[in-house]
Order: C-alpha cells, then structure tokens, then sequence
C-alpha cells in the first residue's frame, strides 16, 4: 500500500476544491481515497504529525465534501486533528511540508487560515455545541445551509459532547452529527457508551437483513401480494428488529435519530448515508465505523504509536518492522517519563496510591504504571471533571490519588480543582504534563496554570527545577498527603535524564540557591524549569560583567517568605522573575503581590525593584518550542538581554 | 398540611439519630414525614432557604437512613442544598435556627459539619463522580459499605455526571445512584434526557402491569400449571414489555441497571425499592419520582419561586395567597434586575443579539427576557460548558449572544471560555452575575472570576461602578461585538435603583474620577462595585484628614494606561487598589504587573506605592454578605482602617 517511489496522484492532481469531487465516480473517489493515503503518509514521514487518526478518515472527508459544500456548509471537526484530509481538498495540498512548523500549516482547523475551516479546535468534544449555536444562528439569521459535526468515539465520552446531544434533543435543530468510531479515543476507549457502541457493531449484520428486506418491499408490489405473504415479511422483519434491539437506541431516546452502523472505508456507503440524510430537518447522528491508520500496515496494527508521530523512515518499505526514526543513541527520557518512573516506585511504597488519567495515558507515559498496578490505575477517557472529581472522592475514602493531566486539560476541571478537592484541602496530587509552550499551538499552549492554581486556596502550587527534584515533589506531596499539590513539568527532555535513586522528603516552601554570583544585587529568580533558561543566561551576563545570583524557585505557593524578605528588603536589589506561563496572576504576580503585602506591613521599609519576566497577554501559536520559548522572550538570550537593558541605564 | 399552631412531633421528638428510626413502621415512618414537612416549613418561614427541594426529598430521606448506615454507608448529596432533613435526622435539628447564619447552620452538605455528611457540595453533578472514587477506595481498601449518590433530574443534565455514569457502566462498581426526579432543575428542566425520563413516567402503568404479573407469578406453583396457561402468562408479559418498552432502558444500555419509577411521597415504596437493591454489587439506579414543595400548597404550585425563600409569612394560613414576605415599598432593584432589563432594551434594538442562561434564568432575572423574546432565549439546563461553547458558534455564525453565569458556575466553562471564544476573539458578551461574596458560602463564593479571566487573552473584564454603567457596558459591548467582554456584578441591591433611560457608548479603558481629595496623593483606585465602599470609606479617612482622591476603575483589562501613567510615576502617591475578589492574579495584580512592567521600559523613573486590598487566600464561609465584606476586609470601616495605618506611619 505504501511505497517509496512517488506514487500516482493523477485523480488527486486535479482535485483544487472540493467542487472537483462532484464530477467523480464512487469508484474514482475510492482510487483517490488510496492517493490521498499515500500522500499522507508520506508527507508525515517527512514532517511528522497526526498519523493514524487522519489515514482513517478520508472517505469520511471525501463524502462529506462530495454531498456538502463548505464554506456554505458548516462542518465542525472535533478536535480537529484529523482535518488533513479535509485540508488537502480545501487548498492546501501544498502547504502539508510546513506542517505544524513555525509560521507553517496548522495541525487544527483554524478559521484563519481558510474559509473552509468553521472554528479553531484542538480540544476535544466541542464540536455539538458548537453546531447547535451555529445551527441556531443559521436559523435565526433564515438561512438555509447544513451544519454537520464530525465527532470520535473518544469525543462522546467528554461530558459537554453529551450536554449538547442533551439539548440538542430537546430543541430539535437540524444539525448532522457524524460519529467516526474508531474505538479509540487517544487511549483506548473507556466507558459504557463505547461498550454500547462495541455492541451495536456486533449486531452489524442485523443491517443487512434489513437492508435485505428493504430491498424485497422496494421490489415488491403490495397490492399483488397476498396477506399471508405481506404478513409473513413483516413478521421477520419484526422479529429480527427485536432480536437485535433498535442499534443507537440511546441517541433515540435522547432526541437524535440514528442511522448505521456504516463502512467508514467504503466511499459508496458513506455517501449512500449521507445522501439519505442530507434533506432531513430533525437532529441526525450518522454512526461510521473507521479503522486508524487504515492502509498502513504499522499504523493500523499500533494506532495509538501511530497517533502523533515524529517524522519517520518508510524503509524497509512494506515491513512490519517500519517505526519511527529513531536517534541511534538511547531515546532521552522526558520529564513525563520521569513522573511516572517516580509513581511506579513510590507506588510500590505506598499501597494505597492509585493513578488517574483522562485518556492521555501515552503521552504522560503513564501506560507503564497501567501495565504494573492495573488495579491501581484509572484512564476514565475523556473526561477531565470526572477525573479530578472522582480523585477528590478516592481522597476523602483514603487513598493518595495522582492526576496526571495535561496544562492545557486541566483548564476543563478548574472547578473541580475547586469544589471537590480544595475546599475540604483533600490530599490530590495533581502531575501537570506539558506545563508551558507545545509545538501543537494556540489551543494546546500550558500557560495558565500556574495562574489559575495559585488562585484557589489550599493549594501547593510547585514547578520543579529537573527532574530529580520533579521526583522528589511527588514523593513528598503522596507521603505527606496533607493537602491538594500541583507539581508542573514541561514537555521536555529532562535535564537530568539519569534521574534516579532514593526519593528524599523536601520543604515546598524552601527555594534554592543555584548560583552565588558577584553581583548579590542582581537576583534572577527562576521557577521550575526556567532555572535552567537562567543557567543559560549567566555566561551572557557574565560577559557583559553582570554575575548574577540564580534562586531556583519551586513554589509558586506557599512562597518562601524567609528568602524573599532577604531579597525584597534589600532596596538596592533589582530582582527578575522568570516562568514560562502567562504574567497576568502568575509566578511573578505572586512575588510583586507578597511585596505589597510586606509593604502594607512595613511602609517604611524601601523594597527592591521587581521585575517579571513572563508570556505577554496574547495566544502563543505554533511552531517549535524553541523557537517559540525565543519569540516569546523566554530564551536565555532573550532573559540575558532583558536583564542588561534593565540593569544598565 | 400547615398551621400557625406549633404542630405535632412527637415522632420526630425521638429521633435523635438515624438508628431511631430502625423501630418505626411504615405507617409511622409516613407520619414521620409529615411532621418532618410541617418543622421545614416553620424553620424556613423564619430564617429563609431550600424550601421546595427539602420538601420533596423527605420520603427519600428517611427511606435512605431507614435502610443504611450513615456514616458507615456513604450518602452523597447532589448540589446539597436538599440536605436539610438529612440534617434534622442526623443530631442538627436544633440548630436550624441558626441556618444560613453567620458562624451557624449550613446551608449546604460539609463533612466539618457532620460526619453524616460524607462530602461538601454546592455546585451540581458530582455525586456520581465521587460516589465512583469512593467506591474504588472502599474497594481497594477492602471495606464493605455502600456508596449512595443522591441526584436530581435537573444535576444530570450536567456533563460531568454523564461522564461519571459512562465511566462507572464501565467499571461496574458497587454504586447506587438515586434519581430524584421533580422535572426541575433550577429552572424547568432541558433536554432529551428529561424529555425521555418524562416518557418513562407515561409508562408507569406498565410497572404496575409487570408487578401484578410477578404476583401472579410468585403465588403460581409452574409444576402445576398447563404449558398453556404458563405460555399465556409469559405472552402477556413479553407483549406488555414490547409494548411499553424497556423504562430506563438508556441507562441499562451504558451498563447501569435501572429501577423504577417509584411513587417518592410513599414511603413504604421508597424502602421497597431501596431492600431490593441493597445487597447487589452492580451499579444500580433507582428512579423516584417526587414533587418539589410537596405539602406546602404554595410551593407545590410555584416551586421555583419557592426553590431558595427569605423568611416569608405563613398568615394567612392556608390560603393559596402566601407570599414571601415582602417591605412595604416597592421592591429594591437589584443588578440582575438591571442587567435583564438592558437586555430587554438592547434585543428591541439588535435583532441578532440572543441570551442564553445554564439553568439560572430565575437568579439572574432572565425569566422576563425569556418571555419577551422566547425564540431568542437559551436555557440549555445546568450545562456550562455547552453554554459557552454554544455561544462561541453562535457568535461565529453571526449572532451576538449575551451568557447569563454566576461567577462560581463560570468556574465550569474556563477553558471554553478559552478555546471556544478567546481564541477567536468572538463577541460573547458575559453576564457574570454574583460577582464577590455571597451569603451561600465556600462553594459558592464568586471570588475567582476576576483572576481567571484577566489571564485569558483578547477578554475584556470589567465591572461596574452602578447600575448605569452596567446598562451602558451591557450596550456598548453588544453594540461593538468586536470580542469578547465579561462584565461583573455583585448579588447585591442596585445603588442606583432608577437606572434607565438612553443607553451610550462608553470607552472601557477609561475610568472616572469620582471624588478629587485634598490628599491628591492618597489615591483609592475602586475596582466595580468597590467604588461604592471607597465613597463609604471616605467620611472615615476624612475624620482622620485624609480627604483621599477616588477613582472609578470599570475595566481589569484593558487598563486605563494613561491615567495610570500618571497615578504610577508620581512617587509620592500610595495608590490603594479596592476589589471584591481573590488576591492571587486579581485587579490590584494588574496594577502591581502594570507597574512593574513600565519600570522595566523606564528603569529610572521613581514609582508610587502601591497596597492591595482584596481578599487573602481562603476559603469563605457562610454568612450574610455585609458581615462576611467586613471580616474580609472590605467594608468601608476596615477599608478606611487600612489606608489610615498604610499612610500613617
């Protein structure tokens, strides 16, 4: 299926929008169905990017785009990962070697970028809402277009999908949901829908016989037959509907009417379904069955490998062996691996640890820890509230939950944090993955963390310098168990990748020393992972004969208040902030807010001078992290120069 | 059911824990009930509170302690506030004088309270999730107790308990969930669920059928039957199944087994119900089925008015007539009040602007817009991440929506608030009502919005000075529908009762100076509804000689920089910034991160102090809103208070 001389693309070559898909026979849409294919993989093992998810829904794209016309019609991809099919149709065939880089092609759908995408999307399960209000809109406004969301499995088990199905049922707009169930959501799939799902798929050939018997009452005249004969058609018929139960009898039951299950690979069902469809004015959810990274040998035996891949080699062509190009050395551990190294040691300790993660069990390397404590380990799907909601339960009954959760996911279970562990200070470690800038853009960017967290009282709000001391905070924050701790990482390698050995009980509220610098005036105060940026910065300032001192700071709260009413009591001080995460209420708020606080105390006291380094107030989009880290002003040049600027005049 | 006589209790009168009422009978249990109605009725006349909802769970109440052991057994209570029988028979009838009260009875479910209360709650759709953590954790820990979420029809709405039942249909823990179902939310009820639940009720006669037929059964020897006659039974039964379709049958669908629905006012059902299910290990749903205000006329007719009551009269006695109390005047206008009236105002102008509410149309006044404009109002049930989400489509599509959210529900939908508006810099404007403090305490306390929000890019946060300048903001950011804008307000009465007339444009980054004090270097910068205490404040500092200058700062972001300017680089000015909010990341954040960045551009220039007033980082508890302001910190005394030490010394 996949080779390395350059493939055919004749049908493909002559697709410049969608309008071109029309003139197409279903059998020339599948040829171009195997084109497109082969141009994804290869343009992925060029750039890296999306993999399995989008080689399983190019037929989906295809009929969609064949039956509707956007921008016209609206189509919503939840989560919008999967939108590289749609992109190369809609005009951006071209563009796919820019892929996810800096200034280059989104990996989502971005309205920005063409007319063709409806919304920006990278998280998931929003895609109903959004075609419920745009349907309302639609209607308000009398027009007249089709508004379709394209929704996985995984996206259904998110509760505001199924707030929308919930409403949408009840208001009865005309909105199409197309339901791509691939039984994965990025983990395996979890919950009883996808079980309900796995069973209305067993019951797959009831379709066909009733699709037998349609045909038969389409053939046959009624008035020619005689009684018995009608009779007896209706009887199986009957029969075989209550044998086999009405499939999607939930969607039904909740408003929406349900047809399916259909053939996600084969381009004449899915445009037979929506053909069916397409005029009706009810809520529709059409249930398409799909295969991850379909056509690729590698990709369809390991989808979740395959979810988001690095750039990788095709050869050996057509092997089993083909993985993702690797350095020759041995694989630099990250910060995540880290975390999860430390959750299976201190699990061994600590019997009553369990781990929860909502459905990003790989990305956090968490499967590990899955694979050796299965009773102690929980991947609840999409499902963020739930997730932290259900630790805030696990705590009060007894055990030492761990959240693993990304930044950018944890903004969905900023009340929970709240409500359900922080009030009743319940002991809930949460290991926040991915804290500061990802390559994957606007709707992906870890930077409101610390923000948030250190709003909400009762909280430890921490950042490790490396990845020793990474450990060392989860192993203090489980033992301990004495309230709710943030602990946030970065994605990326770690600093000290042999990070290992006995686990040491620390202070959160005790920060560091680093570097003893000439200049005792000049303080860079660094949280977490900006120790290093500030290690970076010193050979710059040194050169232009700024030795400054380096703190490392590991808590955004509590403070350290012993080392800080050194540093700000000093009125020929001039201290600089440094994080990665957004300034408005971050760490640097913290330090200025405890100075003013001092201050209230002691107005006579004459203070430092303070200044903050942080991410200005706007979306950070995509692109590499160091060159987004630079752009943003958080690289050690940059840190370096905003020092010298501010020192020297 | 209710008189003005001290009624009857000599049953209750023995109750003094839950094990009392293991030696009732049914009977008594039933007339249990009635006295336990009769003292809710008299307590709420007196001090106000839940009366609808604690009404209708009165038979569920004593079902539940009748059958289980609290707190061995684990009770959680949805949302809470339907807990006040549960606390009557739990050791605090007693106190109920003190509900609500400062430093007295709880509104609310809160293990500090109890340990009868197995959880704190306040906001809705939890229980499942934590009956779903606590389950695993008696599980793991192997105990043997059962864990019991008790939620209404209105909390399933909500996603995170779809998220929990999917997850708990898939782990098939021992979990039973009551299914309080009164078709009532909040507000009335939304939805395909409530819709399907409705039609589940429509069928209760097949229970009855299906009932008789298992007497049949249960009385029958089969051995003595003909296989005709058995076959006759079996056939009726099947066809009567077929006929009225499986109740529940969503529920048995994503793996919960589903009972009911079950008459809630009859006692003797509800323990029926409850010994059928108590010793299975599957996850178990039993549907009851109540009125809200049961036995209490004017609240069974009008159960949203009589959802959340202040002391209100029971003269005349049982008459249809009975009101909450009510002044003599004419009732004070409150800023919901204000802001539902400009937006009456504004959609007569603007045909496309739209409101949408997550089951709060009642607190926030919209119930009148509603009315006015039904086809342009949107309850979409307790579901505020399908609110917001939902908004941002709209405003895509080109409506211009106005969400209507308490401050502590807006916690729910931060991150589609993020990635469904902010983003794309949508115009949804945000009606964040119950802004600061309010008497329902920890959970509900709308202390976090002004933090939150200022971290999120392209959002404009702001708050009004009064009801006019919320007319006018409400105005100026629907009329513009150039992004997004959330504006606060406080639960609180309007200061200027009489707004209204012409609207106008107003700038939100410029702010007003309300009083120039002979202390032009004395500066109260007044964030909204603080520019009210800042005015009460200032008779105090004058008493003291310190005529301070005060200003009204309607906007967090943008800020006023030009003004600020001015107030910053005068290093003789103290600069008090005033706001009914967190610290951590708040409105004096701003200011402090304002400064600090404008010494880094000009390192040189010498710059004002500048002290924050808001409030410190805890949690805050019950208790009427002057007294909670007050011990926080921010009533006009203590206010004054903190400048005239700050300056003094």
């Amino acid at each position: 299926m996949y080779t390395l001389a350059k493939p055919p693309t004749s049908f493909l070559d002559a697709i410049l929008s969608p309008a071109e898909l029309k003139n197409l026979s279903v059998d020339q849409l599948q040829s171009l169905a195997e084109e497109i294919r082969q141009e994804v993989i290869n343009n992925l093992s060029k750039t890296g990017g999306h993999l399995a998810s989008n080689l399983g829904i190019v037929e989906i794209t295809l009929g969609l785009h064949r039956i509707f016309q956007t921008p016209q019609d609206t189509i919503l991809w939840d989560v919008g990962h999967q939108c590289y099919v749609h992109k190369m149709l809609t005009g951006r065939r071209d563009q796919f070697k820019s892929l996810r880089q800096y200034k280059g092609l989104s990996g989502f759908v971005n309205p920005l970028e063409s007319e063709h995408d409806a919304f920006v999307a990278g998280h998931s399960s929003t895609s109903i809402s959004l075609a419920v209000g745009m349907a309302i809109a639609r209607d308000h406004l009398k027009q007249n277009h089709k508004v379709i969301a394209v929704i996985g499995d995984g996206g259904l088990t998110g509760g505001m999908a199924l707030e929308a199905i919930n409403h949408l049922g009840h208001i009865q707009r005309n909105v199409l949901i197309i339901l791509n169930d691939n039984e994965m959501s990025i983990s395996a799939n979890v919950g009883g829908f996808s079980q309900y799902m796995k069973r209305i798929k067993e019951t797959f050939f009831y379709q066909d016989i009733k699709e037998k018997l349609d045909q038969i009452e389409g053939r046959l005249d009624r008035a020619q037959l005689t009684p018995a004969v009608w009779e007896m058609i209706m009887s199986v018929k009957k029969q075989a509907k209550e044998r086999f139960d009405t499939p999607g009898i939930v969607f039904e039951k909740l408003g929406v009417n349900y047809s399916g299950p259909i053939d996600g690979h084969n381009v004449g069902a899915v445009i037979d379904a929506l053909n069916k469809v397409k005029d009706l004015s009810s809520p529709q959810i059409i249930h398409i069955i799909t295969q991850k990274g379909k056509g690729y040998e590698p990709a369809e035996k390991d989808s979740i490998k395959f979810h988001g891949v690095p750039a990788f080699s095709l050869e050996p062509p057509l092997s089993e062996k083909i993985e993702p190009a690797q350095p020759a050395k041995p694989k630099a551990k990250t910060y995540s691996d880290i975390f999860t190294q430390a959750l299976i040691e201190i699990a061994d300790q600590e019997p009553n640890m369990v781990a929860i993660t909502p459905a990003t069990a790989e990305g956090s390397g968490l499967v590990k820890f899955g694979t050796l404590f299965p009773d102690r380990f929980f991947d609840v799907a999409i499902c963020e509230q739930h997730a932290v909601t259900m630790a805030g339960g696990m705590a009060k009954a007894g055990l030492k939950p761990v959240v693993s959760i990304y930044s950018t996911f944890l903004q969905r279970a900023i009340d929970q944090v709240i409500h359900d562990v922080a009030i009743l200070n319940l002991p809930v470690v949460f290991g926040i993955d991915r804290g500061g800038l990802v390559e994957d853009g606007e709707t992906h960017q870890g930077v409101f963390d610390i923000a948030f967290m250190r709003s909400i009282p009762n909280l430890k709000v921490l950042a490790p310098r490396n990845t020793r001391e990474l450990r060392n905070m989860v192993y203090t924050a489980v033992k301990r168990a004495d309230g709710p701790v943030a602990i946030r990482f970065p994605r990326d390698k770690a600093v000290e990748p042999d990070a290992a050995g006995a686990f040491e009980l620390i202070d959160f509220d005790k920060w560091e020393l680093v570097h003893s610098g000439a200049n005792k005036n000049i303080v860079l105060l660094a949280y977490g992972a900006m120790v290093e940026t500030a290690k970076n910065a010193l050979p710059l300032l040194q050169a232009a004969n700024i030795d400054a001192t380096i703190i490392s700071a590991r808590s955004a709260k509590p403070l350290d208040a012993e080392l800080l009413k050194k540093l700000v009591e000093n009125k020929d001080s001039k201290i600089f902030t440094l994080e990665e995460g957004c300034m408005a209420g971050g760490f640097g708020s913290a330090i200025l807010e405890w100075a003013a606080q001092q201050k209230a105390k002691n107005p006579k006291v004459k203070q430092a001078e303070i200044a903050v380094v942080a991410l200005e107030d706007r979306f950070v989009e995509h692109g590499a992290r160091n060159i987004l880290l630079d752009d943003y002003g958080l690289s050690a040049a940059k840190v370096a120069k905003f020092v010298m600027d501010f020192v020297q005049v």
